[in-house]
């Protein structure tokens, strides 16, 4: 396959103290792309193009669509009329052993009865709490997102995108991607792990650029990592999920100090 | 109704140099919200709670699902056993005049055709390029953010949320809101505009907080705005799309100085 464009090359006007001037600008290139699981559709995402296997395999792992089962491959679907149609449709099989995915729209009467703990119920009640694993160290912790921004060449580049890594209890960068969307780069990075066998990620922290919403805490979660640590600040939907998870959450975390908001037990120790 | 709890106080343990200490944090609340048309689930989103029938009756403008039917009435659903369940799920009607919702998830081969033009085409293919409109000044547009930044109580106090503003030619801002999603604050600035009946947003400008990526074009131009202003970087097909739309878009914007990336024609007058 050939490689993707990363970036578009564009005029545009910048406008400063000096005045207007017409220069190129890198653009991050963003694209749809619809996830199949065993041939039904389960999903349509606005992404950066690249590591779109471990999109689909990522998604398909973190949002619980494969309930434990393998994935026997993931592969390009070759329907459309146009080349390029291709690159953008991707095909996670199971071999039929994964449930038949659920629409997420339909008759509402589902989705009535979420709020205060039901709605946490509702969203993590199928996640059993992670097992106990050693806390990375909070100055280890402290010092994940500048050794992420080595990785991060598009964001240098664009200031377009988001970034997600799994690093290790020594603050090592495992793996890192970048994406238009922060759920993207964080499946992208439980996918890549995923394909090389390396989940559940115990032991393991999540980085994730920006903000820790409840989502990101629950695909980390449903990768197994013990630890996330985030740019900016937690929703308290996050960190009541990430108590719950048995997870440490870490939030603003910016090389010479971090909040620490799960578990509790920690916080307790430390304050 | 009563009033939303807006933010939600934690006992977290904050690190810095003088080493580790307990305090009390106002982290923002999230919750998942239901949205229906005339009876059919559209989409639940996570969000912050308040200016639900805003966000309601946006989402359904800015995802097309209207198709000009005049919204009738806007209500909580009251089918929960919970008192509190009331509260997340909002029911739009319109009587039955809007089409039927098709789910997003079905049979993949609607999907199978989205790449170059073609994915613009199936992403704007229903909207018209806006009508002609008396450009905002640059110095106005550069300013916007700063003024924004006044109405962004919740941001001063959570650090963890989006904001999006529809702005006047003066550069004085006509309604802010914010939201844990940069998507919901969008459809609730354009939900609160239509409810007000001040739809199609012609003239007036959309500040979004963060990137444009190409929904937030998207959405702005479903609401008929004349102008998006972003304070980080556009993606590619954001500028395609504002560029089609007749849009003016403006990224980087810092108070002194910005990028004008869309269209193409005040870019060349400027340049």
């Amino acid at each position: 396959m050939a490689a993707r464009k990363r970036t578009e090359r564009l005029i545009v006007t910048r406008i400063d103290a000096d005045g207007a001037h017409r220069a190129p600008d890198d653009l991050i290139v963003e694209e749809p792309m619809s996830i199949e699981l065993d041939g039904t559709l389960v999903t349509t995402t606005m992404r950066r193009p690249g590591n779109d296997y471990e999109l689909a395999a990522g998604f398909c792992t973190t949002e619980g669509l494969l309930d434990g089962a393998p994935v026997q491959h993931v592969r390009y679907c070759a329907n459309g009329s146009a080349a390029a149609t291709e690159y953008n449709v991707v095909t996670v099989s199971t071999g039929g052993v994964a449930p038949v995915p659920r629409p997420r729209l339909g008759p509402t009467s589902s989705s009535c009865g979420w709020c205060g703990n039901d709605q946490l119920d509702e969203l993590v009640g199928r996640l059993s709490p992670l097992p106990p694993s050693e806390p990375i160290g909070l100055d280890v912790l402290a010092a994940v997102p500048l050794r992420v921004l080595d990785d991060q060449s598009l964001y240098r580049r664009t200031g377009a995108v988001h970034a997600a890594a799994a690093f290790d209890a020594d603050g090592e960068i495992v793996l890192a991607r970048e994406d238009v969307g922060r759920h993207n780069a964080v499946d992208k990075v439980v996918g890549a792990l995923l394909l090389d066998g390396r989940l559940p990620a115990q032991g393991l922290g999540l980085f994730v650029s920006g903000r820790a919403s409840v989502e990101m805490v629950y695909k980390a979660w449903a990768g197994g990592f013990s630890t996330v640590v985030a740019v900016s600040a937690p929703t308290s939907l996050a960190v009541h999920a990430a108590r719950r998870a048995g997870m440490v959450l870490a939030g603003f975390v910016r090389g010479d100090r971090l909040n620490v908001y799960a578990p509790e037990r920690l916080a307790r120790s430390l304050g």
